[in-house]
């Protein structure tokens, strides 16, 4: 693996949640971990953060030069994205939504013209981002859309623990239909690419879990198995992939058993985030694989009951960032 | 709690299955656990395995001795259930279900007349009980239909976690139709009532997981907590009962939020096992509430590929005879 830097889009969050004093943190603290940040978020609300945390206030860009200026000569820099009136604190409006979305476009207009190989997401308010009239329902929908890669997938890393959620936020009554042969082959094709490419295993092992109890025993307790994801699978195995399953999720998520795959495919989201926040929470990172971009984002939410009081801890948002610069590094620049 | 000696009727479960020798090694073993035992099952595969084990041959009853006839002087016992005919090692058959089904009524029969205040379960095989004509899914609907309690329920025990599991071996697309107010407040119900009878938690708190991920994020991501759960949950505190949520199944089964209840109820299969299997299955018992006898049994399977190999372990049998012999001492013979 390279030492080389990395640059990276690190946008704040919801300006009122705990991003900007999260982000000031690990700008203050965290030392230097490979990375130049651009930090994309409401300059005031970051300078803010910043000089309560006592770090040294970065140089601030407007979007247009980030975009399209020169390279900065030196990181961290701030890349502002003004609110469109004042942004009350304590909750999510259409203020805080507005830059919270529009550092994320911002970001990826960065990736998209080779700026930054990674974007570290903190915080956002999915409420905010729809009273701002964002229509995504998250972070992955809103990167799926804009990179138009309705592939991308949700994988939850912690340490070897890799979790991929193929359905993400929708209704479990939804889940069964949303299960089709189609979306699990490109789901597993996508996790076997950043297998190999971010983490560079050569012939990476995916388990994938059965969406009925005991895999739907023979199709007593369930037919998808048969029907859908067996099916899928055995395709899956005859381009070379190491698709393997489907196996009851009772007993896959168990820390011997898990560790005998590369990593699981969860196929909605309790389902791999009930286990994933067992195990792995503390050190979590969300990621979007997928993207001709990587993503990392905090496993934590706005928090905005605490936001400002400095309680907030940077772990998780340093941890994103560290996962992104290895994987980077890694990577080499291929795809992801 | 008082020390006084439960009488017990411990069924073996499958005779080709481990189910013989781990009773065997729990009375060549496990010293004096403070039961009486009726040890039911098929005689000759169980004097086989006590032999293997190196224990006393016990006496061997019949089954109608055993229900109706004057209680032994000393312990344990043999309830001889005769197989209809030859039963072939090595796999579920009709002749191995007729053994493990019979067992299970004839302990009932015991528990009905009251010989014995609980039953522990060995592994059976679905399979076998099936080609043996029984109509049951597992022992719960089992003893559910021969103590005519359809409301109770299974609940996952490991130290101080207990995870009751709504709707059991269906399949996911049935879920959400499963999950009736009626059938929420039952489960409550009978939940509240063994906490406080067999665990004397005087007013139990009950946390319910919720159906959709984020809880239904106020509608976004799925509307039965709205429509379903909440009410029944505000109905079942109008009764004095201490129902809390829903709440986000991913964070409510993490080790630090699980233990501020004294219970969870899980709405499905695989949302309460796989926690329940990463945190506690080494010392699990899967037990049966709101019957008039209470039931454990292990938590493993038959394991026919290593029975009579001598390799099983009886832990799991033993501690579910622990509970159960605990649980009994401080319920002073209520209905649980």
């Amino acid at each position: 693996m390279s030492s080389r830097r990395i640059p990276v889009a690190l946008t704040a969050g919801d300006p009122v949640g705990v991003g900007p004093e999260i982000a000031a943190g690990l700008l203050a603290r965290a030392g230097d971990r490979g990375a130049d940040i651009f930090l994309v978020g409401s300059a005031p609300h970051l300078l803010a953060a910043i000089g309560a945390a006592g770090a040294a206030p970065p140089p601030v860009l407007e979007a247009e030069a980030a975009v399209g200026g020169p390279m900065p000569a030196r990181f961290p820099v701030i890349v502002d994205i003004p609110a469109p009136g004042p942004v009350a604190p304590g909750g999510p409006s259409a203020a805080s939504g507005a830059v919270s979305g529009g550092a994320i476009e911002t970001a990826a207009r960065m990736a998209r013209g080779g700026r930054v190989e990674a974007i570290v997401t903190g915080p956002v308010s999915k409420e905010a981002l729809r009273l701002a009239g964002y229509p995504w329902r998250g972070h992955t929908e809103m990167l799926a859309d804009l990179f138009d890669a309705p592939d991308c997938q949700m994988m939850m890393v912690s340490g070897a623990m890799r979790i991929v959620i193929l359905t993400r936020d929708i209704p479990l009554r939804d889940v069964p239909a949303a299960v089709t042969q189609a979306r699990l082959a490109a789901g597993i094709r996508v996790t076997a690419g950043a297998l190999r490419s971010l983490w560079g295993i050569e012939r990476p092992s995916i388990a994938v879990a059965a969406l009925n109890p005991h895999a739907g025993d023979g199709g007593v307790t369930g037919m998808e198995e048969i029907d859908t994801i067996r099916p899928a699978l055995e395709a899956l195995r005859g381009e070379g992939i190491d698709a393997r399953g489907p196996f009851p999720a009772d007993t896959l998520f168990m820390d011997s058993r898990r560790r005998t795959f590369d990593a699981i495919v969860a196929l909605y989201h309790d389902q791999g985030m009930i286990p994933f926040k067992i195990g792995g929470f503390d050190e979590g990172v969300n990621m979007t694989i997928g993207l001709p971009v990587l993503r990392t984002s905090v496993c934590h939410g706005t928090a905005y009951d605490i936001a400002g009081t400095g309680t907030a801890e940077s772990g998780s948002l340093r941890t994103a960032l560290d996962v992104a610069v290895e994987c980077c590094r890694r990577s080499a620049g291929s795809t992801v």
